[in-house]
């Protein structure tokens, strides 16, 4: 990979912009593969992968032993730390990705018009896109073979602590690639730690970046806001609320909220807020409080919670916009549908919120009003996860307004364009 | 409308910052209003308009004094005038788009999934959606309109010269939404020539400006890359190209070339540059640039169209990166659709583009490649237009990569949720 690696003679501003080209130009040999020739890429990428085993997980060590330096958590440990096992649960997931049906050129609609004209619209690749994300190896893989999959090149930038395992990852996905004649240069890894590069991907690269895709929190969210020339499809935290409705049956309310808090703290889809109808709290919070503390959660909650249970911790303003990826939940006693879905307008991340209800009509007024990308009626928001949603896998889910929202699969990473056929008509 | 008219006591930032407000507060009502509601509310802004054709026309009279004081071109003052039959025909397109079916809440999509849940891909309003156009009072009404048909407010930039027209009708489309109850400042505009206005807007108001959509030229297009902080839906300019294959049917070479250059010049989707190939160019550019020549248009182009046909004057390398807009049409003779396809590669906008011939492979293999929003075999570039498309009213041709490409109509200025339906379910 080392021509994408910038040298002594070359700005990384420089490196950056070739990079840009390098995956313009390799964007057009992917469009001309055809669904056929990316499954054929992907899957040689999955076995490139596990042939690399060995040199990935070497590089790996380095980055664990870097990360331990640095004093990480434990939770990014984790998150960092690969296996044979992983190493082939991510070569798995590749194959996985070869088996989605391949998007583009598929016709979304198709129609006559008056004129006689016969117009299509078809789905297309989005060109380049860039990727920026956290410390997780996986990322590197799972996203390289969702932007093949969708036609697209893909420049990758992933958290400086895996820097060397993804950096291991990107070469056996390029080493397949290769091998199938297929240019090495539609996935590209950033190669360094310099925080300068995203500045650079940010920039646009000279029109050689179609869309950047950002992974991860508050300090990225703002870099990206101020500093991108170029579309983004944000994925920025979630918030994710459970709204215990006063029609919400007691056990349901129990499971979906534990499960929803503490299935995995550590993902977006985790719920972070409880909210519970006045109606019902000193019914059904006791007993929700009981078995979030059963499986290890801590509380924070306001004077009305604390009133019902003695464990809760008072709450601050910042704990309603504070997305703790880990056993802690806030609490806070609401007046009925219309206080939760006020909370969730002031605090929420537009990510994932669910009603638990048996009151169907309360439960359509909360899917039909709450404007966040994934609205949930008595399941955990731990399903927020385009594979859950049947979509296989995904880059993340979009937070943002415009082109996609909730799981960013395959589909998701395309845009259409129209073919109109004609007969020789000309416009009166 | 003095509510959103800046005062001595407020900066034009805070105005703006305060239009941002009350777009977001009237958005929440245009939502609750459903779609009965919104159709009632554009029918009340056409009826309002017609009612107030006094007031526009006075004020159309300002703005044509202005502009004949400014020394505009006669193409301008004629977009600019207005006159009884032409604010009734602004009338009857906003009762065109009341008939239209309202996008907000259908269902694109809806399927199970093995854990049991219902999950539907919703239609949602953007929000707030900024529009910046050039100085033609009908857009204010249309883009208005289009706006309310899909539950988004609007914040409107109209081009300078029409500024005292825009004011009336806004002030009348307001009139309207009033009559029916619905909050006036669903659709407001920005009441001054000042230019930093389009930059406080840009700026994204604090989080309450959700997507701009850019109508302009270069200029503009320059702007808002530099300066947006917000999603963007570009429409940019049209530099649409009209290629004659060997394999063209001569009369439909003719009569569409015609029309696309010379229906109407000063559109987005008229033909700017005809390429054609060189294995048919002895025997069809005479032809061609006869029919041409007849329909009064001027001819500029490359030494091998200048060497068939005497009137073409010398092209330069600028002339096939400029948009015309008028009677004057580039010429070049190509090596085939390869040839073509590589021109408009790196010359084109990604707008509109067209392939004559009468050779099946070659038309799909031009429609699949050409990576432009609107690719069409067989007819004149002129049928680049919502309305043509089937797709009623549009705010304009967007011609970036990401939500929408083609024509942009009011299905285009939504986004989606999903909305999940479940028993209970719980994440293993």
């Amino acid at each position: 990979m080392a021509d994408t690696l910038h040298t002594p003679t070359e700005t990384l501003h420089d490196t950056l912009l070739r990079m840009g080209e390098q995956a313009r130009t390799a964007s057009a040999a992917l469009a001309k593969a055809g669904p056929a020739g990316r499954t054929v890429a992907i899957l040689a990428m999955a076995d490139a992968l596990t042939a690399a085993t060995g040199d990935i997980l070497a590089a790996n060590a380095d980055d664990l032993a870097g990360g331990k330096e640095k004093g990480l958590s434990d939770a990014m440990m984790d998150r960092l730390a690969l296996d044979e096992g992983r190493v082939a649960s991510i070569a798995d997931a590749l194959r996985a990705v070869a088996d989605l049906p391949d998007p583009v050129g598929t016709e979304i609609a198709r129609w006559t018009v008056p004129s006689g004209l016969d117009i299509a619209r078809v789905r297309t690749p989005l060109g380049v896109i860039g990727i920026i994300y956290e410390a997780r190896p996986n990322v590197t893989a799972d996203a390289a073979a969702l932007c093949i999959r969708s036609g697209n090149a893909a420049i990758l930038r992933a958290g400086s602590e895996s820097l060397q395992s993804s950096i291991a990852i990107a070469n056996a996905l390029r080493a397949g690639l290769a091998k199938v004649d297929l240019p090495q240069d539609a996935v590209q890894l950033v190669q360094t730690k310099d925080r300068a590069a995203v500045g650079h991907m940010l920039s646009g690269l000279n029109g050689n970046m179609d869309v950047i895709v950002p992974r991860g929190g508050k300090g990225l969210v703002e870099r990206v806001q101020a500093e991108a020339r170029v579309p983004v499809i944000g994925h920025l935290e979630g918030l994710c609320h459970t709204y215990v409705d006063k029609g919400a049956d007691p056990q349901k309310a129990i499971d979906i909220t534990v499960n929803a808090k503490m299935r995995r703290t550590g993902i977006c889809g985790a719920t972070e807020t409880l909210l519970i109808d006045q109606a019902v709290a000193a019914d059904l919070l006791p007993a929700i409080a009981a078995a979030l503390t059963d499986a290890g959660c801590t509380m924070k909650g306001d004077d009305a919670a604390r009133a019902l249970v003695a464990n809760i911790e008072p709450a601050t303003e910042e704990d309603w916009r504070t997305e703790y990826l880990d056993t802690i939940i806030s609490v806070r006693v609401v007046d009925g549908v219309e206080g939760a879905m006020a909370h969730i307008e002031e605090y929420g991340t537009s990510h994932t919120e669910c009603i638990i209800t048996e009151d169907e009509a309360t439960a359509e007024k909360f899917l039909a009003e709450v404007d966040s990308g994934i609205v949930i009626h008595n399941a955990s928001t731990q399903f927020a996860d385009g594979g859950q949603f049947g979509m296989g896998a995904e880059i993340g889910i979009a937070t943002g307004r415009i082109h996609a929202r909730g799981p960013v699969g395959a589909e998701q990473l395309t845009i259409f364009k129209y073919m109109v056929r004609g007969t020789g008509q000309t416009r009166p």
